[in-house]
Parts: C-alpha cells; sequence; structure tokens
C-alpha cells in the first residue's frame, strides 16, 4: 500500500532531521515552478540531504517503501525532468552538496558534488589558473549534477565538449541505496563497463549523482571574437568548413543568428548598441582562442579568407571585453528577447551539419505555409549541427489561441523534417516528460527495449525519476 | 544439453553456408594464435558471415543453443579478449564485412563496418583530403569493430581522444539477434541512455558491433615533431604543463622514453641512425598539428621556453618527414625491441598525470628491490597519464625460468604502487581474460555489481563473450 503524504513527511523527518524535510505546498514553489512553467505537478516532499550517506538513505528507504524521488539541481531543466510527473514524488535536492571536494591542476581535474552552482564551478577553476569551459545560459543556478544528468551542452561544446566529454568520473546513489564510487582522475582507464557515461545524461533515472570528476583546462591567454554578415546558412556552413580546416581545435564557439533577433533586441533596448557592422540577413559569432604566447591575428586571417571566397560581406572583430561580452549577449538574448514577442513554439534539434542549411530552409517554409505571418527564428550551433529552432508568434496575435493552435502542429512538421534529415528531436534539452510520447515515435525500437533492460536492472523498483525519459 | 562440435558445424554451415564456416582445427591458427602466444584454448568453430543478417543468424542460433560467441576483429588484442576461454565457443569474425559505407566531410564522419582494418579507415578518410586520427602500432590489422569494443586508445589520444570519444553512434547484433541501430552523424543527441559508449569497450559482452559511425577531422596542413633531452619524469611532467598551457589543443603527443629504448634499439640495428640530439636519461617526443594558414614555429617557440626553464637540456626538430618517421619509429618499436631483450614483464597502467614521476620512481625501485639486474623500461603516453610500466629480464638470465618466478610478483608490485596513486590496471588494453581475477580484486564492488546486472540484463542467457571481462 504506497504510503500517505503525512506519513512520507514524518519519516523523512526521522531520517533526515526537520530542518531537511519541505512538508508544505506553499513553500514548495523553489522546487517545483521550472523555468517555462509548463509542468504543475504538485510533490509529496522535498528532501534535503546534506550528505551522501542521507542521499543513500533516503533511495533505500524510497526503494524499501515504493517512493517515486525525483533528483533535483538548480531546477533550470527545460523538459520537466526535474519536476514531479504523478504527485506523490519526493523531490530530492542536492543543493546542500555543494563542495568543491579537490582541484588538481596537473592532472586537470576537479571534483564536485552535484549541489555546486555551475558559475562556483567556473569560479573555483578560475581561481586556480584553470577553466573549466561548460557555459550555459542558465549558469547561474543550474548546479553541478543537474547539468550532467541532462548532459548539458552550451556554447562551448565545438572545442571542449558536451557535459558527458567533460567529465571523467562520477559518484552516484543507485535505488537501493548502494553507493557507486567511480570518482577517478584518469584520462584513460580501460576496466570495464562505461557506467559513467551510463549515468550522465540519464536524467536521474539509474542513479542520483552525487559528486562528479571533471575536466578542466589551462586557461587561454586571450579570445578572438568576431561577428561577420553573412548571406544565409549556406555561406555559413562552407565558412564553418573554412574555419574548421584553417583553425582546428581552436575553434572555440560558430553560432548563427538571423537578423531578426537583432532587430528585436535594438528594439527591446537588450543591447546599449548594435554590435553588428551594419544590417544583414543573417550573423554569425565566431570565437577562437589563443593560448600564451601564440600570436594574435588567426582568425582575422581565416575571416579575411572568407572575405575572398565571398561567404562575408562584412565583419567586426571585439576590440574590448565589452566589444566581446555585447556580441555574447547578443547571442545568449536570443531566448530572452523571444519571451518578450509574445508567445514562442521552441524546438531543440540537431542534424548532420551539412544538413543545417535544408533544416532551416525547409522547416521554415513548412511552418510559415501552416501558419501565415509566423516568424522563424531559428538560431544556435551551427558548429555542432545544432539549431534552436524557434517560431514567434504572429504580431498582434493572442499568444493563448496561437499555442493552443499551433503547438502541436509545428512541432509536428518540424520534426517530419528534422528525422528526414536524420537528426535529433532533442539536441541539448533532453526528454524528461515533455518529449516521452514522442521519443517512442521516434527512437529506435530496440534502443527503447535495450533502456528499458538496463533501467530494470538497476531500479527494479522503478523509484528513481518515475515515468521520466521512459514513460 | 550442449550441442556437440560437430553440430554446431553442421548448424553453422546450415546457416551461413559451408564457405563461412571454419571447422577443422588445423585452419584456425589465424583467430586462434593472439600477438603474445599467451593463450591456447581451441574454439568450437570459425564463423565467418558476409552480412549483419548473418550475424544476426548466428546470434538468434547461439542464443536459442546456449552457444557462446566470441566477436573478434583483426585477433590483436593484448588480453585475450578475442580468443577462446572454454574451448566450446564460436568464434564470429567480422573480417568480411569490410565496407565503407559513407564518408561525410560536411558532417566529419565516416561509418565504416566492423571488419574494415584500421588503415584502411585511414586510407578512406585521407583519399576524402580528411583524417581519422586513431593510431596504433597494430593498425595495419587491427579492425575496427575490435577497436571500438576495446576502446583502443594510441598515439593520439591528447588532442583526439580514444576510440569511445571518436565514435558518434554504433551498429551492433544483440544477444538474442535483434539489431541495435545506433548509427548516425549528430554531434548532439540527447534522446536516452548512452548505449554508444556502453558497446565501445565492452569487449564484446554485450552485443556484436557491426559498424560505426566515426569522427573524421581536417587534416593539418604539417606536424611540427620533436624530440628533446629530458632529465626524467619529473622534468617531462612540468615541461608537459608548460606546453598545455601555450598549445592547448594543438599538442597532438607528448610521449617519454627511457634511455635504455634508445640504446637497444640501436645495438639491434632498429634505426638507420640516432634521431635525438644525443645521449640523455630520458627523451620526451612531442608533436603539435598546424593548420592551413597557421605560421610554422610554434613548438619551436614553446621549446624555447621549456629550455629557458631548464627543462629541456637538447632537441632535435624533424625537418624532413624521415626525421618525423625515424621520430615516431624510435616510439613505435618500442615494444618491439623488448621482445629482442628476451622476456619481459608488461603493465599497461595509469595515474592521475601528475603522479606519474612518482609511480615511475617507486615502481621502479619496489621491483628492482624484488628482482636484482631486472631492466625498468616504463614508456609511453605521459600526456594521457598512461604508462606500459614494462620489466626486460636480466641480461643473461633464462626467459622461462624468469618468466615463472617473477611474472605475478612483479604484477603485485607494480599494482600495489598504481592502486596507491589511485590508478588503473588496465589504462587501454581492458581486461579480457587476462585480467579477470585482478579487476575483481581491484574495482569498486559496486561497479562490478552494476557490471553484472547490465551483462544479465542484455544477454540474460551469457552467450556473448563468455567468462570475459566479468568473469
Amino acid at each position: 500500500m504506497p504510503l500517505l503524504p503525512a506519513d512520507i513527511i514524518a519519516q523523512l523527518t526521522s531520517l533526515l532531521g526537520a530542518n531537511a524535510v519541505i512538508g508544505e505546498g506553499a513553500q514548495m514553489g523553489t522546487y517545483l515552478n521550472e523555468p517555462r512553467r509548463r509542468f504543475h505537478t504538485p510533490a509529496a516532499a522535498i528532501a534535503l540531504p546534506g550528505s551522501v550517506a542521507q542521499v543513500q538513505a533516503i533511495a533505500r528507504w524510497a526503494n524499501e517503501s515504493g517512493v517515486g524521488l525525483i533528483p533535483q539541481g538548480g531546477n533550470t531543466g527545460l523538459v520537466g525532468a526535474q519536476v514531479p510527473l504523478r504527485g506523490d514524488e519526493v523531490i530530492v535536492s542536492l543543493a546542500r552538496l555543494d563542495a568543491i571536494r579537490s582541484i588538481d591542476i596537473a592532472a586537470g581535474t576537479m571534483t564536485a558534488e552535484a549541489g555546486v552552482i555551475l558559475e562556483n564551478a567556473h569560479r573555483a577553476a578560475e581561481a586556480q589558473g584553470a577553466m573549466f569551459p561548460l557555459w550555459l545560459a542558465s549558469q547561474g543556478s543550474a548546479r553541478v549534477g543537474g547539468v550532467l544528468s541532462s548532459n548539458a551542452g552550451g556554447v562551448n561544446v565545438l572545442a571542449y565538449g558536451n557535459a558527458r566529454e567533460l567529465t571523467i568520473g562520477v559518484e552516484a546513489v543507485l535505488a537501493d541505496g548502494r553507493l557507486y564510487q567511480g570518482l577517478n582522475s584518469l584520462k584513460k582507464d580501460n576496466t570495464g563497463y562505461d557506467l559513467k557515461d551510463l549515468l550522465v545524461g540519464a536524467e536521474g533515472t539509474l542513479g542520483i549523482i552525487t559528486a562528479a570528476t571533471l575536466k578542466i583546462f589551462p586557461r587561454p591567454e586571450d579570445y578572438e571574437t568576431t561577428l561577420v554578415n553573412i548571406a544565409g546558412p549556406e555561406a555559413a556552413l562552407e565558412l564553418f568548413q573554412l574555419l574548421r580546416e584553417r583553425l582546428g581545435g581552436r575553434l572555440n564557439a560558430f553560432e548563427i543568428i538571423p537578423d531578426i533577433g537583432l532587430e528585436l533586441q535594438l528594439r527591446h533596448g537588450m543591447l546599449d548598441r548594435d554590435p553588428t557592422a551594419g544590417s544583414s540577413p543573417w550573423y554569425a559569432l565566431i570565437e577562437i582562442t589563443r593560448m600564451a604566447g601564440t600570436a594574435p591575428g588567426a582568425l582575422q586571417a581565416a575571416v579575411e579568407t572568407g572575405f575572398e571566397r565571398e561567404l562575408i560581406a562584412n565583419a567586426v572583430f571585439a576590440e574590448s571585453l565589452a566589444d566581446r561580452t555585447r556580441m555574447w549577449s547578443f547571442r545568449e538574448q536570443m531566448s530572452e528577447v523571444q519571451s518578450k514577442e509574445g508567445a514562442s513554439i521552441k524546438h531543440d534539434v540537431s542534424v548532420p551539419i551539412a544538413a543545417i542549411p535544408q533544416l532551416i530552409a525547409e522547416g521554415s517554409a513548412a511552418v510559415e505555409r501552416l501558419v501565415p505571418g509566423i516568424r522563424p527564428v531559428p538560431f544556435g550551433h551551427m558548429g555542432d549541427g545544432n539549431i534552436h529552432f524557434n517560431f514567434s508568434q504572429p504580431v498582434g496575435a493572442d499568444g493563448k489561441t496561437f499555442m493552443a493552435e499551433w503547438d502541436e502542429k509545428v512541432h509536428e512538421a518540424i520534426y517530419e523534417v528534422v528525422l528526414r534529415l536524420g537528426g535529433s528531436v532533442s539536441a541539448e534539452h533532453g526528454i524528461g516528460q515533455l518529449k516521452v510520447a514522442l521519443l517512442r515515435q521516434v527512437k529506435d525500437p530496440v534502443a527503447l527495449e535495450m533502456m528499458g533492460s538496463i533501467k530494470r536492472a538497476l531500479d527494479p523498483r522503478g523509484i528513481l525519476n518515475p515515468g521520466k525519459m521512459l514513460g
């Protein structure tokens, strides 16, 4: 028989102490209200363990009692993995496990607990003269455990990889309370299955990550950053190939933004001045790293070749930190500016890089045929084949009516193009509860069966983030 | 009741045709004799499927009949994963699945079948002006499926990662014959568990990899290569940190070799002339990539800083392809030269990079105390924290007696140091059958339980490479 909410709160309190349990709905807002306010299911309680041993105790208890546990970091996820689905789950916030356990500059590693806020991980590395290169718009509140569980990407994946590639080892509490001790500082270790990568990106359905050993890097001496004017995605693709050939692993970011992004940000006063070299149908924000002792100018030289090949119409180079910050703000504010323009329908999709022009052309055309006046705002990580393919409501439309009528249909139209091009319906943000049904439609059925087998093997009673990802 | 060998051969023949089955022991040599001639168990038969559908048919049949299957690539593995353990298994050679299915330069991907010889994968990429940067001493016979199943490393891990990091997606036949279709050309895809990384490095115990999508890269315009004279591992560590700060991702290789390596190769006539700048206790082979349009000289400038800081005593830069080849031969021949010096006891270990000097000092001292006259020959991938910590027999000793008396004891001494330093007892070569007992002693017991749970979930009848890795 399932426990009553009052029993859950009482038993958790006896496990953790009263200060570590929130049982009042009114006090749960921080843990329930996710960024897009799309999910509104209550939780039975919030548990705030203060040690790994307490996380183990919660799991042992939940596994015996059949209570669902939802691991939560900074509650910044966009697909509802970190908030309730049924209403009887306990949210396990890792926020109090926020120690940087160690930093080893020589080894190039940092061991951080799950509750460390991403920005604090950045600061800890910087304090030692190093860099942890996972940068997200939400880094001021996202926490390491959530970043890893969602295999977050961000703006530096091109040079440094996503969360999975930046993680060397993890420590995690399993469904029955056992502790998997997989922390290490080894670049190479072929002693068994890759359990680290199974736990990273599993959205808390296979274990509760409590700490991780992360890769840190020497800080570049400097960055070279430019905003170039380009005709469109085809030119961007050709330019990207050219820069990759000339700059290799130094190419840090290659982001594309359509003119509507600039227009809206200027209109809403989000930029103190135009960061570009003048009006253009599209812009590319390109950045490279420069290591100590290396001559500057490599980006300028490569961009000149882009001019010669007529891929670039104009360019402006950052000449100060303020310039660079403004260029990056222009990119980072793309999501926020859309919220100022009313409702928008969003897709976080990827395709093989060469198919990006086709994705943008066919996706935009299909949706514009469907919804007259809709405004395509595709932008993002060209270099990763990952476009945030968003659509703002027609000017003057009613947001609610627009979403009710078009959300599903626009999704269908975009996913049809994405799948036809061999792409992914969730490049960065994951599955959570938002895309469970979609995943079952589009994923290789054998892959889904394998996932189910692994889930049942590691969490036979189904207490870890029930219903998420696998349904 | 287990099938008789004659039944196995008859049933396989009816599945695949007579040309695709070897049942005569005398014809099995190629498939049974692995490089170190350490394992001598026969196989029931060799199956040579010519298509993925045939691999599926073999798995279905084996799963129903309870016959163990051993997936095999080029039979170059060093831990016996690819050869029989019990004597009643069928070796499934993937050699006939040797097509390059596609190359997509714009996407930076190549899809190769499991039987493609690594060197042919290199050639296929080069023919399109690209590069597949996984270089191994055995690349002339190692095949893609085995390279992935053992998560091979090689000399370029520093800049490009090991086999796992170079693989985007895999296709694999599961124990019951189902086909996991995980090929894709996506840099980012957060739609479910990381099954690719679970199959890579699983030594064929979870599925038979039949094809993989691999990352390919723009070819550097050139390499800059140097052999520097250094005092020892401490100076090497400091030099490595310096170069990493100045060269970032361009640092392609940082390999260390003790003077005995040069002495032996010159004595055995394996080098046409001395590739170094003169006698030194240790050498470091350092290489960086230079992309098109980038000025040469970055390595020279960084090495000069190494001189100024008194980390380098002398240096010679490759001025021709012949020079570069000679430098690399010096590194690549380190294993071979030891076989010319009689018996040797080998360890493929890793530690956090900063602990390498301690590993080499304490490991050498411990073993020299144990075996008077033994000759330590530690060399390899300093930049990955991965040392091939080998010991040549004392001059004039009898090889067989030496191995019988010391093999186990030297292993114990080295693994004691490695584990105390937080290292791995198998950095590159894997577990196979050689290190099964060792793994059970040294691995986190929860990790072993998780591996067992996953194995039983995906291969409940235990037909895939039985007894390997997990025991």
